[in-house]
C-alpha cells in the first residue's frame, strides 16, 4: 500500500534486520502493507500467532512471521515481528528528508552555528548562538529561540518552538506546532491577593532519541531544568510542566498531563489522559493507566488507574462495582425495611432518595 | 454588534433564505446581533417559542422568528431560525479573503500548481508535488510538506501544519495550529525492552465540508489512511490517532480524544473530552457524553456516559448514587449493628473506616 | 544556578523591593537558585518557616527569608519571601529582548501602525489595520490578522496566532503557538440533519496583565465577545470556547476547559483538567479542583470538585468510600443472607456477583 522508496530483494532486507529466511530470497519488495491491504510484491507482517488466521487470505507476497506460523510464502522469519517489520519499513520507506543547507527564505543569525550537512527550511527562524548539529533538519517555519542547541540527526518539524536555551540530544524528533521550553505557569500571590508572574528563568533539556508529539507542550524550568531522558516517546497534546524529571524510555500517551516537578522513572509508561499531581513520583516501569488522575507516588512496578488513584485489581473491582450503585441502593432499603430501620430515619428522605436515583 | 460588510434588505435576506417576511421588506439591514445586543438596523432571532420573552425587550429592527412567536416587527418567518440566522450571517458577513494571488513572501515550490483563484499568504511555505484548488485559501505562515492536495474552496489558517501527502478534498477548514498528518504514535519494545519507533507511512485523507478546529492533532496512519468523512465537524484541542475512521456528519467536541484505528459511523456526536480506547466501533448516530471513556463498541443510536462507560440512564442514576456514598456506608454500619455483625469484624476495622471517610 | 544580567548588590535589591536587610549589604548577587542548587554568590529564598531545614545545607550566598526564620548569612527580610524572590528574578534576569524595530524579513502591512519602541521578528506577519504598541514584542513567525491591537508591553510569542479583530490591552503575554480568536464551534443542524456551520463573526477581547499558556486555545464569539479580564493566569493546553466572559485575576490551570457561554467571576481558581458545561456560573473566588467536570453554577467561594461535581467535603468523603465498593458489596450480601433476604432473588444473580466484582 505504501511504496518503497527503492525496491530491495527479501533477502537484503534479512540480512539488514539480521534474519533468517524462508522461501525466494530474491524475490523484489516494492512496497508495504498491513496483511488486509498487501499486494503480490509488498512485504507485510504476523505479529504473533493469534495473528496468523489473517495470513492465508492476504496477498502479501512476503511476510515477516514469528516462530509457530507456518510460511506459507517467502517469508523472514523473525523473534519479533513487529520490531522487525518496523525497521524493514524504515529501510523501504525512509522519511522526506530536504536537501542539506540554509534555505535563502530562513533566516539564521549570523552566529548560529549550522553543521554543513544539516537542512533548515524555508521561513525556519535560528536565532543568536543556536548550533544545529550533523544532519539536523528544522523544517519550514519552525522557530528556535537564542541559544538552542540541537545534536546530530534531529527533525524539527514545521511550527515548532524551540524557546531560549532549550538543550537537544540527537535523533530527537519533534512534531509540528510542538512548543519545548515556553514559560511554567508559576504565580505568586500579591499584597492585593492577585496572581503575579514568577519569572521562569530555567530550562528544557531533551536527551537522546525522545519522540514529542505535536501541539505538545513542555515547560522550561523556574529555575534549573525540566528534563526528558534519553528514549522516552512523548505523544501529542501532552504537557509536562516545569521542573519535571522524566526518565529514559518512559512512554507518555496522548493527552496526558504531568503537573510541576513531577518525577518519572525509567521505563514507565503513562496511558492517554493520565494525570499527575505535582510534586510526586512514578516509579521505574510503573503503569499508569488511561484517564488516571494521580495524587500520591506510585511504586515502582505499581500498576494503578482511576479517580482516586488505585492500584489495578482494586480499580477493576470497583469499577465493576460502581455500575451497580443503585441496585445496591434499592437492597439497603429493603434491609433496613425488613429491620425496621427505615421507618425511624423518615419518610421525607426515602421520597428524596427515590427521586433523586 | 456585528456590521455588515454591505447593508442588504430584509426582504432580499429572505429571499436568499427561501423563506416569508412580514411587516416591511424594504428595511435595511446594517448587521447582526443576539436579541439584546441588537440595535434598529440590525437582524436577530428567536430560537423557538421558549426564546421569545426576550424578544418583546430587544432593540432590534428585524427578527427571524419560528412559528409560534408572535412577529412584532419586521421579521422573517422560519421553520428553523437557527439555521436560517446563520446562513443570514454568512450573507452580510462574509469572511475575511484575502487577494487571489501567491504573496510575494511565500514560498512555493516550482512544481506546485496554486489555481489562478486561490490565495497563498506571506510566509505560508507549499512543498514540491502541492495543489491547490479554485479559491482555496492557505494563510500566512501555513505549512504544506511536499504532495499535499486541496480542493476548492478550503480555508487552511494561520500556522497550520498539513504534513507529507496529506489529502483534502472541498471547503475544508482547518482552524490556526492544527496539525494533520503528523506521526503516528506507534512503538515496538525492542531487545531492551525499550520503544523503538514504527514508521508512520501511511496519510491522512479529509472529505468535503470538514472543519477542523485549532490545536487540534490528526495523525497519519502507520499503513494506509487516517480518514475524516463528508461534513465532519472537529472541535479545538481534539486527538485523533493514527488510522481512525471517522465518518460523515460527525460531532467531536473540543479537547476529545480518539486513540488508534478507532471507527466512528455516520452521524455520531462525541462531546466535549470523550474519549475512546483503540479499535474501538461508535455506531451510527450514537451519542457520546463528555468526559466519557469509551472502553467498548456504542450500537448504532446508543447513548453512554461516564467512566465506565455506561448506557444514559443507568449513568444518571449512578452518579446520584455516588453522591450517597457516605450515607450508605452509614446506614450498612448501623444494619450490621442490629444484626450484630459488626462486633465479629472488630472495632480496628471499624475505627479505620471513620477514619477514612 | 541562573545567572544574573548584571551583578546587583544585596542592599540594592533588597531597596528596590522595600525591604530591609540583616547581614552585609553590599555582597554582589551574581544569580539565583533554589536553595540546594545555589552558589556562594547566588540569591535563595525560604518560602515559609516550614521550608527552614533547607536553609543550613545551603551554600547559598544571600536568601529571602520570612518572619520566623533566623537569617544565618547576609538576608533580605520579607513578609512574603515567594513573592519577593519573584520580584528580585525579575530584576537580575530580565526576560529576551529584541531589539525595537521590524526585522527586514516580518511582513507588515502599509497601514498597520507599530510603535517605534516595538519589535516584530522574521517572519512575523502583521495583517492590515493593526496595531502594536509600545515595547511590545511580536517574536518570529506570529501572525497578526487584520484590525488586530497590542497594547503596551505586549509579548506575543513565536508561532502565536491572533485572528482578525482582537484586542489585547497591556502587558499581555501569549506563549508559543496559542491561538486567540479562531472560529467558535458553533453548528445549527440543516435539513438533512447535518451539521451546518454558523458563522462566528464576534471577537475576543483581553485585558490587561493575562498570560495565555502555550497551544491554548481562545474561541471567537459567535457575535459580540470573548473576554478574558485584567490579571487573569492561563496555562497550556486550555480551551475557552466562544463567548466565555472570564473575570479578572482568575487562574486556569493546564488543560483546563470550558464550554460556550461560561461566566468566571474574579479571583476563581480552576485547577488542571477542570472542565465547565456551557452556559454556567462560576462565581467569585470559587476553587475547582483539578478534573472536576462542572453541569451546574459554583457559588462565590464555593469549593467543589469531582464527577459529578460535589462539595468539597462530600467530594472527600464519597472517593474514600468509592474505594470501598467492593467491600460494601460484601457485607451487604452477608447482612441479606443472615436476613434470608438473599434467597428470594436468586442464586443466579448472587453468581454473576461474584463473577463481576
Amino acid at each position: 500500500m505504501t511504496r518503497a522508496a527503492r525496491p530491495m530483494r527479501l533477502g537484503e532486507i534479512a540480512e539488514r534486520l539480521g534474519r533468517g529466511v524462508a522461501g525466494d530470497a530474491a524475490l523484489t519488495i516494492g512496497g508495504v502493507a498491513a496483511l488486509d491491504g498487501a499486494g503480490p510484491d509488498e512485504l507485510s507482517f504476523v505479529r504473533s500467532p493469534r495473528w496468523a488466521k489473517g495470513l492465508a487470505a492476504s496477498r502479501a507476497g512476503a511476510v515477516i512471521v514469528p516462530a509457530g506460523v507456518e510460511p506459507d510464502r517467502p517469508a523472514i522469519l523473525s523473534p519479533n515481528p513487529g520490531l522487525d517489520f518496523a525497521r524493514a519499513v524504515a529501510l523501504l520507506v525512509p522519511p522526506l528528508r530536504p536537501p542539506a543547507g540554509v534555505d535563502p527564505r530562513a533566516c539564521v543569525a549570523a552566529d548560529a552555528e549550522i553543521d554543513a550537512s544539516a537542512s533548515v527550511g524555508a521561513g525556519a527562524v535560528v536565532g543568536p548562538g543556536c548550533r544545529v548539529g550533523a544532519r539536523s533538519l528544522v523544517l519550514a517555519n519552525a522557530t528556535l529561540y537564542p541559544d538552542v542547541t540541537l545534536g546530530a540527526d534531529c527533525t524539527i518539524h514545521a511550527g515548532v518552538v524551540l524557546r531560549e536555551g532549550t538543550r537537544l540530544g540527537d535523533r530527537v524528533v519533534v512534531q509540528p506546532n510542538a512548543v519545548v521550553g515556553g514559560d511554567g505557569f508559576g504565580f505568586a500571590f500579591d499584597e492585593r491577593g492577585e496572581p503575579e508572574k514568577i519569572p521562569q528563568v530555567g530550562r528544557v533539556v531533551v536527551e537522546d532519541d525522545v519522540e514529542i508529539g505535536a501541539c505538545t507542550t513542555i515547560d522550561r524550568a523556574a529555575l534549573g531544568e525540566t528534563r526528558i531522558g534519553r528514549g522516552t516517546k512523548i505523544d501529542n497534546g501532552v504537557q509536562i510542566a516545569h521542573n519535571c524529571d522524566v526518565g529514559e524510555a518512559v512512554v507518555i500517551v496522548a493527552q496526558a498531563g504531568l503537573a510541576g516537578s513531577t518525577v518519572v522513572e525509567r521505563g514507565a509508561m503513562l496511558m492517554a489522559r493520565a494525570a499527575s499531581a505535582g510534586h510526586l513520583r512514578i516509579g521505574e516501569r510503573a503503569f499508569v493507566g488511561a484517564a488516571a488522575s494521580l495524587h500520591r507516588d506510585v511504586k515502582p512496578g505499581g500498576r494503578v488507574w482511576g479517580t482516586p488513584q488505585m492500584e489495578e485489581r482494586l480499580f477493576h473491582r470497583v469499577v465493576a462495582a460502581m455500575t451497580r450503585l443503585p441496585d445496591m441502593l434499592r437492597r439497603l432499603r429493603a434491609v433496613e425495611k425488613k429491620l425496621g430501620l427505615r421507618a425511624a430515619r423518615g419518610e421525607r428522605a426515602d421520597a428524596g432518595e427515590e427521586g433523586e436515583v
